[in-house]
Order: C-alpha cells, then structure tokens, then sequence
C-alpha cells in the first residue's frame, strides 16, 4: 500500500482546477487518511495555454485524452471534461481497456452509457466512481452503496439541480416570474451551455437515473424516466401552492411498484414544512428511504467547485485505499433491465386552466374529468377583466392516464383556451 | 472473496435481534452486494430461554461472549451488548486480541476506551468500525471517514440524543414540563437504566466524542467534552426562546479553534428556522463542515431496531467487501492528543434568573455583568405576584469565562434568588 497512486486527469475547468489544489495543498492530510502519496502525473485540457491560477509545470501534457487515459504512468483516469459521448465517452473506455480505473464527475455520460461502461470495467477488473456526479458535495452515491447497503430501498426522492431550485424559489421569494430568472441565470452563469439540461430537467433526471440503478440493482435507464422541465411554471402557479400550503419543486421521484421501478423527474407541489419544500437556492437534497433504516435526509451544496471537487476526491480517496465496489454497488451482470417507467403512483394534482366565459364551460370541465373517475377537491374560478377565466382545480388522488384522457377531451370540449398547467402534489 | 464471512454476534437486545433477522431474511441481496455469504456461527446473551422472536436454533450458543469473540469459526465479533467496560470490552479486547474485526454499536466503550481499543486493533492488524454508536441509521461515521476524506473538518455539529430532543420538542408542542415529560419517557423506555446518559448528556458526548476524533484526526477524549444536560430546562425558557425566534436543543459543537480543540454538548437556543432548529421528536441530525464541501446535513432516525442494525450491517457489508479503513480514518498512531476543551468560542448567551424585590437590585445585576465586559443585548423584568422577580437576559457576544466570573459575582451581591439559568445561543 506504500507505493504512490498516480493521476492522469483530463479536463481543468473548475471542477478539474479544484482536484489539482487539493492534490497540491493536502499532501499530508491525504497520506495520512490514505497511507500513500497521490501525485498527478499527466493532464489534459483543451486549451494549453489558458491560465488557471494553479501550477501545471510539474505534470506531462497531453492534447488527446486517449492518449493521457492510456499512459503506462498512471493508475487512475479522472474524467472531468463533460459531454455525454465524444472526448469524454472515447478516453474513458480507452481507460478502461487498458485496465485503469476511472474517476468521473460525468452524469449525462454514465446515464446513457452506465452499463456498458460498467461492464467493460468489470471484464478488466478495473472501477468506475462517481460520487461527483450526483448532488455534488453530498456524499449520496456513498451512503446508498455502502452507509445503507442492509436496506432493501424502496424510494429515493431528490431535488437535484440548483439551477431549477434557484428560480423556483426566487420566484417564490421576489415575486418575479420565470422568464426574468432564467436571464438573470444566463447571465451568471448559473445554466448550461444547453440550457434545456437544465430548465428541462434533463441534468437531474442524468442524475436520478444513477441513484435509481444503485438503489434498485437496476441497468442505468435514463430513457425510461419521465421527464417533465421547469418551462411552464408560472407565478401564479408559485402563488396558488403557496396558498395551500405549498412550494414547487423539480423533484425526482425513483420507487419500486408492482408494476416495475417507476422513474419521475418533475415539478412537484411539496408541502412547505417539509424538508425539501424549505430547501432553498443552490441547495441539494436527496432522501432515501429503506426498509430498515427509515428515512434518511441528506443534504448541501450541489455544484461548484469545492463541492464536487471535495466529491472526486473522495472517489480517489476510496481507490487510494484499496476500496474496490462494483460500479453500481453489485456486478453489472446482476443488474435488471427495468424498462419504461409503468404508470406512475396515484397521486393529487394541481391542474390550471382557461376557460372560455360562456354558459356552461365550467360544468363540461367537471364533467370530462368525472367520466374518467378523476374526482375533483377543489375549484376555483377568479374574477377577471379578460374574455377568458381562469380555473384552477386540484383533484383527490388520481391515475395520471386518467388525467391526461380527461385532459384530451377537455380540449375537445373547445372551451379552454390554450393548454392546461398540471403539477403532481407529492405529499411526501 | 467467495469464502463466507462468519458472525459472532455478542448481545440480542433490540439491535442484535434486528442484525439477526437482516442476515436471515436477505441472504440474496447481501451476497449480491458483498460477493459472498455473511454467516452467523454463534450468539451470546445473558438470557438463553427468552424468546426473541427470530429462531437462533442454527447458531451455536456462548454463555460468555468473552469465549464467543475467540472461537476459531468466526471471523468478526460484533458486540452489540453495551456497558463502557465489564463483559463489552473484555470480550471486544478478547476478539482483537486474537485478530478478528470487531463491529459493535458501543458509544460508551469507544469513547472511554476507543483509542486504546484502535491501538490494540492496528497491532494485530484487525478493525474496529461502529456507524452504529453514532446517530444511529445515519451513515455519518462513512461520511465523514469517507465521503468528506478531502476535506479538512472545520466544525461539527449534531443534535444526537433522540430522548432529549423528545423532551423538548414536546415541552414546545404541548407545554407540559420537564418533569411530566420525563416520566412520560421513563414508562415509554425511551431512557437508558441510567437517565443521566441521556437527560444529562453524557451519552450524545460520547457520540460528539467519536465523531471528534474522526474529524479533527484527534485520539478519542470524552473527557475533555464540556458536558450540560438538559434538566434545567424550565417551560418559561422554551417560551422565551420562542418568542426570540429561537429553540432549545440539545446541541453538540465539535470544532478546531486556534487554542485548540473545542468539543461541547450542551442545550443551546438555535435559530427556529434552521435544520436543526426544526428537527422534531427522537431524529438526529448532523452538520459537517468542511473546507471543500461547505455545509453538510445528516437527517435521519436516531434509535431503533431498524436504524441501528441498518448500521451495523452496513460495516459488516463493509468488512465482506475487503474495505479496511483504520478505525478513526487514519493510523493511531497519528492521532493528536486534544486536551481539554480550550474557553469555547465566544457566543451570546441567554441567562433567566431570579432577583430580590428590592430597589437597585437590577442595577447590580448589570453592573457586575459590565465589570466583566459583558454587555446586555436586551432585559426585562418582568411583572409578578411573588416576592422575588423573574429577569430575562440575552448578552451580546462574550466570553464563556468572562460570564462565569460575572455569574459568581452577582451571587455575592446577595440580590439573586436560587442560581441563574445560562443558555448559549448558537446562531449557526
């Protein structure tokens, strides 16, 4: 265990900068908590010329990442480039093939090609870790695999991107509406580059379906979650929750039913009391539930560079150590395929809508959605100076595919106007 | 690692009865995560006949768990009988003592015996892992060991004692007192044979104590934890609390301070809206910081037989899976001795007393308070039928020792009646 662990890392963004500062200025503190020395050997990054405020003199520069993944001086290959296929996808298969062992930050990556990296990694005796991928600094990836591996889990929930948790609570909060937050987003860099990763959901549904596969001992299947963005959140929709005692968040959902693992990525009314309806920002939060151990509540910072340095380097750590769990918690050949996400549990939902002011138009609304057994709490209907009124009904616990035939034929009724605004009420 | 790992389990209370049934009912699940079978080859209790509910008819039976930690068919001795000496550590020295890895739920032992017992334990090349002493199914001791290992802990904190935060989140619901709500909990059994390991604090500073020595790579020191229990607490200050935005809890604070290392469990006024502000009944909650990560939070169930045993099986799975971290996450030997709890960080402070009805006798009070340098944030006096006045004070921040001095001088003003309540106020 004394010989040095050596570090090839590819990509010196943030994240990538963080790893190198901490590997230069935690040298004791990490031979004590691993028993070895971890040293860079190589890096590579896109631009060589860029100033990082960090010294790189000391290590061998590579231009390709394939040619660093593959160098006879390095142990570990830590990925933090990004893109879910292209440099990142090439090099760390390359890694792999030559038997190194992988560190990455890469959620879109390891959701669409998980589990065949997964096995390819196991044919070579080699590992894949990815705390940085989930939550940031939240050690979550950890506490499923090894804190709470006596559980059978049963559901995992999470509000996963900061970026979706800052407009929706600052919408709450300053009363402005979502097209000024996304600005104000774009322009401090809080987006990707793609922002539909963000605002559609897609980055935290990455997310969810890397929990999902630890949680369940399912293959990675981000295909199968239903995904549902942040786009048509309104203020009024802010408000209305608000009112009955509720935030909205974008909130996954993975939970094992009869009818197979269900995967949501979506916005949700959370009651305001609880936990993640208080979370505020930035901030992540995932809680796991499990047959022996309850509810357990995890949260904190979920991007940034400390953080989600702090998360590769634990990664590294754990290798340093001589710690060697499967990629997903169990062999990638004890993975179930789960398949699409079944119809989703029953829940409450928040339904807004327009009307035609005629005669008669809330009645045909109640009627569609009593034909299909979907039974109605409350309604509202607001006084308003336009030609068309707005509704807003939450409905008892209802089956999605009833709401959206009831739906269907509400807009066969002809009088909405425009589509109606649903939100799931996850009472937790 | 297809050879089965085999149990000796010490103890079948709640906790060992829970494990029992964990590795009875998922025998697939746990070879799927840990690659190979966990065994149970033999149990000790003080009580063979009595019925527990789980069939032990397969086990081989030690009346001594002292002969059960050296037989030859076990691999690990997991030591779930408490008791900080006696038959817990003879046995435990017993099972490291012959090279076999100890898995116990032990605060009391770890933290009056944990450095000897991790000294002993890395001579014969064996580990001691115990999530479960420490706020119970939350996987805090990997998250700290493992999770947040590129980070140097700048402070801890944690509400770890579910009976004492039973306490005083119900004298806040109901506004009943400490008294009845005691009793209520002794014929719940919500209390340890000793109610002072609770009420008295001792045992959440056994568990600040171990989460201390993992943090701050110090040796284990439950005698230098400034230890207050919560007895004193009277409705009057739940109320007073509340009305400045504030409540009580029994608070651990664990940080590395320039004079040292300053670790103290006692009842605090913290910010209502806070995590830890709004934790209610028997759950726990940790917040760890760091220098890379930022704010953690841990929430989760604090007792039980599911959350606990969920902890001692996740370092059972640990040790099947070849994991060996050294008991506190790096050698003994470079653990730092930390000496007594340097005069604590200065903070406000919340003092309730009592003065003679008698003219200046308010302004003695102050008086003595000022000589000290301790200045009034706010006081109040307020009205009464008795023959001595209650007096609210809340200081601004100020030395823990200043204070002191101040308090013993105002007893020699002969204006107070019985002893004033201090409280310190940790804003967080």
């Amino acid at each position: 265990m004394s010989q040095p662990l050596r570090l090839g890392i590819a990509g010196l963004g943030t994240v990538g900068v963080g790893v190198v500062k901490i590997l230069r200025n935690k040298v004791d503190l990490l031979r004590q908590r691993t028993g070895r020395k971890l040293l860079i050997t190589a890096v590579s990054a896109r631009d060589a010329y860029k100033d990082r405020s960090v010294t790189l003199k000391d290590y061998a520069w590579e231009s390709d990442p394939v040619a660093l993944a593959q160098r006879d001086d390095i142990d570990i290959f830590v990925e933090l480039m990004g893109g879910h296929d292209g440099p990142a996808l090439n090099a760390t298969k390359a890694a792999l093939a030559a038997g190194k062992d992988v560190v990455t930050a890469n959620k879109a990556m390891l959701a669409h090609f998980g589990h065949e990296l997964a096995t390819i990694a196991e044919e070579k005796a080699a590992l894949i870790r990815f705390e940085a991928a989930v939550a940031g600094g939240i050690p979550v990836i950890k506490s499923l695999t090894e804190g709470l591996a006596g559980n059978q889990i049963s559901r995992v929930m999470g509000v996963m991107n900061g970026t979706c948790n800052y407009i929706l609570t600052q919408m709450q909060a300053t009363g402005r509406g979502y097209d000024a937050l996304f600005k104000e987003c774009a322009q401090l860099g809080y987006l990707e580059a793609d922002p539909m990763l963000d605002v559609g959901g897609i980055d935290a549904g990455h997310k969810l379906s890397l929990l999902s596969a630890i949680a369940f001992g399912a293959r990675v299947d981000f295909e199968s979650v239903a995904l549902e963005g942040i786009q048509h959140i309104a203020l009024e929709d802010i408000e209305q929750a608000d009112d009955m005692g509720y935030r909205i968040k974008l909130l996954g959902v993975a939970q094992m039913t009869s009818a197979g693992l269900e995967q949501r990525m979506s916005p949700c009314l959370v009651p305001k009391e609880s936990p993640i309806g208080q979370l505020e920002g930035g901030t992540n939060m995932v809680v796991i539930e499990g047959d022996e151990v309850g509810r357990i509540v995890l949260g904190g910072p979920g991007a940034g560079e400390g953080p989600t340095a702090s998360a590769v380097m634990s990664d590294i750590i754990e290798i340093a150590r001589g710690i060697r769990i499967s990629t997903f918690g169990q062999p990638a050949n004890t993975l179930v395929e789960s398949g699409p996400s079944p119809s989703v549990t029953p829940a409450p939902y928040y339904i807004r809508l327009r009307l035609q002011d005629q005669p008669g138009a809330l009645a045909k609304v109640a009627t569609v959605l009593g034909q299909e057994g979907v039974s109605i709490d409350r309604m509202r209907q607001y006084g308003h100076s336009e030609e068309t009124a707005p509704v807003l009904i939450v409905t008892h616990t209802t089956d999605r595919n009833a709401l959206d035939i009831a739906l269907q034929n509400m807009h066969k009724t002809d009088v909405l106007d425009g589509t109606p605004i649903t939100i799931r009420i996850e009472n937790m």
